[in-house]
């Protein structure tokens, strides 16, 4: 992150929003806000362990697609589609470029029978309208020729492209400042009510920030906000992931040109590289609570499939590992906008579609928040849906 | 290491020897010599990227043992028969423990190719007069119940045991500290001669430090040591090893409660567990010239073995991941003593056994710097063995 936009407290007097989260959800909805002329305010500690900052980065849906999630898809869709436009207004905002790459993703199968897994999902994405394209193993080792032989064959998906978070990051904390939004560099204790309404919230040394609306985006520790009637946030499982940052020998393109995923005897793996030469390899899928320790058997999974994929990778550098915790929700879909709570909104359980839900998330919270009411296209992320349901 | 054995730039003035390097093997070196009165400094900078701060600390000269290597066993069987009365020399010297344990190793075979390896060395253990103890695949794991039930039986060495090499660094500074050996936080640039015989030598910041005797004990950097005939330091390969560093949770004993070595269809692996519950997993053996990064291959090819050793690993946290050059000398054994160059010293080439050699090695570096002579159980590893060889 650079120092321009590093977390600084700025002078905050009565303002109409608070955001408690500085990873990408909250940002974004603190930037579309503070666009739409609202006063805003940001908690967050100085150093969040945000997904955000973990993330690989995939804006994915056509090969993200997988039976029984197309509402997320659809959305994970307007997402996409809608980045372009959402980056052409964060540069007129700051300087930051996003580190986004419209190379489109590979997607390839190890073994005969992730072959027929990868076929299978054919129709469902034809059904959803994303544009694929079938490739022969010689075909799949034209576009990346650092693929291993044995790959079966895969799908070409060219819309589907990606970004880097930590630069997404930097860049909407930086079109924030230039828009005059407040960085408090605290936790959120508590949300204050009176009379059932959103009065403000306290922050963890004590210090009360009043304002009428208050927007929970902290992925998973926005459970442990209080202050609220029971089941107002519902419980946001941790699920975590642990990954790799390689390096590229100074001088060398990364070993993949675009976002390679592959399926590996069953198991899910990509790599995606980055501008600078970086690759992210990635990632474990584990429920462990709040763990966040590296482990053996996390990384050696992670290692294993992206060396029969990419035998190549043997020889790069391992240049940092990365353990990030996503926010499931209980049916593992956004929560997004006005609760039972007047004035209290939730952006939170992106789960594994933070990044690719960012853009649609800022347009969905900004309308949230200036109208009370979600765009037709995420009623179904209503916020309010599990309210009443046991935590 | 801890904030009392750190480097400091001690009074010196004139000492009698000058050692290059603050490795295991430095470190031995300058203390028997200050414990015998001569005056010594030792020339290191600040944080020296040694051998001695990465190895696993195994002193298993019977599971060690391989054809061709008798002479270096022997020296390493001298050296490990004196370890429990150099640990208590050191102990009158200083109060930091160097973690030594001492549960022995069992060595254990993961197929009947890797069972009949095992088989072969033992005439060669008998010749050497090691004592060993043949285990079926159930004893072994009545020893070490983590072993995955696939291991076909192993060898136990109740004489092999474990030192933790960075305590054993911080012990033996604190010891040397204790004798007034002075440390110059600098590198050698070069040894200063005058009519063939050594004068001191030079630093890297220019300053000239005048010394009777100078032992050079840098490890792989030592051959870049100038001023002296070509010859006079053979070339030190640099042989790269990476290792994990596993952490136990809190409360738990380690996963192993000995050293456990593995030969996984062909391929070495070692666990070394530690008092405080730490578990060194390693290590690779590359030659890659200078070249200190971590990679996939390594990682990956560690954490395989490990696993299918000991599957319980997987679960356990990486606290650390560490790579060293170990020096190899062109036949693989140590350069101890006088050279041709009169009042120059080698302490170096020690590859593998740096940690196993330590104490011997202080006792032939000791008597060298006495009598200008070796005594007959070190006499093979004369520093001038290669002189006039073509570096």
């Amino acid at each position: 992150m650079d120092h321009e936009s590093s977390p600084r407290r700025t002078s905050l007097t009565a303002p109409d929003v608070v955001v408690a989260g500085a990873g990408l959800i909250g940002l974004v909805t603190a930037w579309r806000a503070a666009r739409l002329g609202l006063r805003v305010g940001v908690v967050s500690p100085e150093e969040p362990g945000t997904a955000s900052g973990v993330a690989a980065g995939m804006l994915a849906p056509a090969t993200e697609a997988t039976f029984g999630e197309e509402p997320l898809m659809r959305f994970g869709i307007t997402s996409r589609d809608r980045y372009p436009s959402f980056l052409n207004e964060l540069a007129e905002d700051t300087d930051v470029s996003p580190g986004y790459r419209t190379k489109g993703t590979l997607q390839v199968a190890f073994d005969t029978d992730d072959m027929a897994v990868l076929t299978e999902l054919r129709d469902l994405r034809d059904r959803l309208g994303l544009r694929t394209e079938r490739l022969t193993s010689r075909e799949c080792r034209r576009l990346e020729p650092a693929l291993a032989p044995s790959v079966r064959g895969g799908i070409l998906a060219p819309d589907d492209h990606s970004v880097d978070p930590r630069r997404l990051t930097a860049a909407l904390r930086s079109a924030c400042l230039r828009h005059g939004v407040a960085f408090i560099p605290e936790r959120v204790a508590e949300v204050v009510l009176a009379d059932g309404t959103v009065r403000g919230v306290r922050l963890t040394d004590g210090t009360t920030v009043p304002a009428g609306q208050v927007v929970l985006a902290a992925g998973t520790w926005t459970s442990q906000i209080g202050g609220l009637p029971t089941g107002t946030v519902p419980v946001l499982r941790p699920v975590k992931g642990q990954l790799l940052r390689l390096r590229t020998p100074t001088g060398e393109d990364p070993i993949v040109s675009r976002t390679v995923r592959g399926l590996v005897r069953g198991s899910p793996v990509y790599l995606v590289p980055r501008d600078d030469g970086e690759v992210i390899v990635g990632a474990t899928q584990e429920e462990m609570g709040h763990d966040t320790r590296l482990t053996v058997g996390g990384v050696w999974e992670v290692l294993r499939d992206a060396r029969e994929l990419v035998p190549g990778v043997a020889e790069l550098e391992i240049a940092e590992t990365c353990v990030g915790l996503r926010p499931g929700s209980p049916d593992n879909e956004p929560l997004l906008g006005p609760t039972g709570v007047a004035g209290l909104h939730l952006a939170v359980g992106h789960f594994r579609h933070g990044v690719l839900f960012t853009p649609a998330t800022g347009d969905v919270m900004a309308q949230a928040l200036t109208t009370g009411s979600l765009p037709e296209y995420a009623r179904r992320f209503d916020a309010a849906r599990h309210f009443g349901a046991t935590a």
